[in-house]
């Protein structure tokens, strides 16, 4: 396993001098797909073949099967189909398009991905806050019985809250792997308004902040308009 | 069916006339949970017991079983049992806790499907808008199989899109039922930011407006200080 | 001065039981404009009039006086014209409607203040943040002559980082005092969309919570299908 | 006046043959700073200089002047500084930081001016909205006196309300120029949460949407699990 980023730029630089025409270099990590596209056209004067496939089901692909979204030629997916099937569940692999398309929609995938864990987190952060005492781990349960909101994310905080209800243990610092953020630049880039999905990563980026200077700002200005006392970093 | 609101607390009224002690009524409707504790408080002084239950999974429940969170008194949800284990799919009924948890778990519950409907609709309007030709009734499907963001209502997007992948035909007007906007009154009643589900609300009450005033007086202001040319409604 | 809410309600039931048919009570203070309303109608009962008038301008309003809007029967505001006018600075007063509205008004006001705050804050804080070194407390300074976003809250935000650049000593705990909460709720009522007056509500909710159970939820989640490592709480 | 992108590029090259050594290009235009520390790099290595000006004030400069904020070299910025003290008002200019840094703050400033004026649209809408009559252009001029929200743009505000106070003409098809954009790219890159920025942005995005695509999937999606009905595009 290469990790993304630089590493995977040297790794194909390297591979491409060794590989002979006909070759085909597949990145099944998480690449950006503007520089699948940049590879791919680098490599095709060598005449070698470029395939990007994105996949998603975590640590129980092993189990489970990986979801496997592959992009690049028709003819080359093709050749490699069986290696994919294999790997994946299923009706879990799809050739979605052309060079970077499987990296495309893998990251949109994850941008999803963010919203939905969003959207449950506030749902049942508003239950833990509520007078009623109610047991979240039996919620998250329940409504894998039959309700419009059943999911496998719901069937892992199920999980997470039968093992300690208050998550007490957990520090809420919540990481991103960057495929959120392209694709909020892809939305930028495209005028479409995504409110929830950046919502979503603006929220693992306060996680991570720690008395955070716009808030300080904030706190300063009602002290200078309304005489409102500042409370002092202690 | 009676609807909920007026219609409802006038059954209740009606019906507390003609019930004799240790009756029960049960609202199995969309009410808001604050009247759910005001009538029980009335009855009991009856000496009437209510039971609040919400229920999710749409027209699917007749024949997948409906999911149901039920409020009220122990003793009396335990007497009732047999009824909601009758109604629901095997594991798909919880009493929740006192009067009204029962729709406030159902609330909730919709205010978290508000945000996974708009995280899935934002995700996929991004591919719709891509320059790859993406074929989204597929890529619905196939995340179905070992993804990280399978679930339900994926399979709902996916057989919406396999009958019309344009959804050319639909006008995106979208209604909603009220119980987000109780959610969202809650979560500030109780100081619990909710972007997620607050941005999903709005997409929904921008869906249903034309020229709002608050995009015009930012064309006006835009022309006031930029001199941008203002586009006239015809 | 009474506080808003229970206090200013007894006090105004205790006075209408001292006054006589034609005097006038005038809430100055910040209440809900459905109590105003509710108020005017009880008073009138008894032939007493109810005025309420929303104040803005801070600390500053003894120096540079009060802007004043105010609600009631036009023929008693005219009555009290002389009292507003001498309070308010020159053209700093008006009669904006009827009962309530001259809170209602001073209520959209806040909340339109919360967003132009954090407009500010979150501006201020990238340049913070970026890779050059910015002097803030010049910027701010600097836009107040001949900018767009020039405006009395900048001058207050240059004020405030002149005498701390880097508002080490100030704990970005910002408390809110209800008139945000009230226009969301309107906003809801209404069905308009508010983003920006609900994200600087948020925000605000976000700077008091420490390690909050949503974000717990989200990295718990995290661990779970992704195996990524989770912080433990110290 | 050249446009920002391309012509702008094409000027400093052509230009870069021409100058001599010791010469100082000024890009008073919206550049993207990325850009300007490029090109002042190319520029350097023919002893050329290159200062970014970002201007502020809208059609109104020629009559108040342009607030001034410039980046590049000290020592040029210097030698130039009788020409920007002359543009700008006073106190109006001032040099920000290195190459790109004129521009950088000049981004920022038109994200916040975003912010701001959503703020208002917003409370104005609801205003609009209300079910009290009230006169928006008299309490956008109410607001200047005293009020601590008063600003530039409310006076703009005030100006196009008191000229149509319901903008029937107006349509509300909200450009942007780009800045808003970058600001947001750039606090994706430095992990600063941007909910009210983006937000802003994102409005004027779905302002230039007809059903969109999205809005049309929440629809179907309703009808889908819910049998709640779809309007039909006309």
């Amino acid at each position: 396993m290469v990790p993304a980023g630089d590493p995977t730029e040297s790794t194909v630089a390297a591979l491409s001098t060794l590989l002979s025409p006909g070759d085909v270099i597949i990145d099944g990590g998480n690449t950006n797909f503007h520089d699948d596209q940049r590879r791919a056209k680098t490599l095709a004067e060598k005449r070698l073949h470029y395939v990007d496939a994105g996949t998603s089901g975590g640590i129980w692909g092993l189990s489970e099967g990986y979801c496997l979204m592959v992009g690049g030629e028709a003819e080359i997916c093709t050749r490699l189909e069986p290696i994919f099937v294999t790997l994946a569940p299923p009706d879990g692999y799809l050739r979605v398009g052309d060079h970077g398309a499987g990296h495309y929609v893998k990251m949109i995938h994850n941008g999803i991905e963010y919203g939905l864990m969003q959207a449950y987190a506030e749902g049942f952060e508003l239950m833990h806050e509520s007078a009623y005492k109610i047991d979240l781990a039996k919620v998250a349960a329940l409504w894998d019985h039959g309700s419009v909101v059943r999911s496998w994310l719901l069937q892992l905080a199920a999980r997470a809250l039968a093992e300690d209800g208050d998550l007490s243990a957990v520090a809420g610092y919540v990481e991103d792997s960057g495929e959120g953020r392209w694709t909020l630049v892809e939305g930028i880039e495209r005028s479409v308004p995504m409110p929830v999905l950046t919502a979503s990563l603006f929220t693992r980026f306060r996680s991570r902040q720690n008395n955070p200077f716009g808030e300080r700002l904030l706190a300063a200005l009602r002290n200078q308009f309304g005489g409102h006392a500042v409370k002092k970093t202690t």
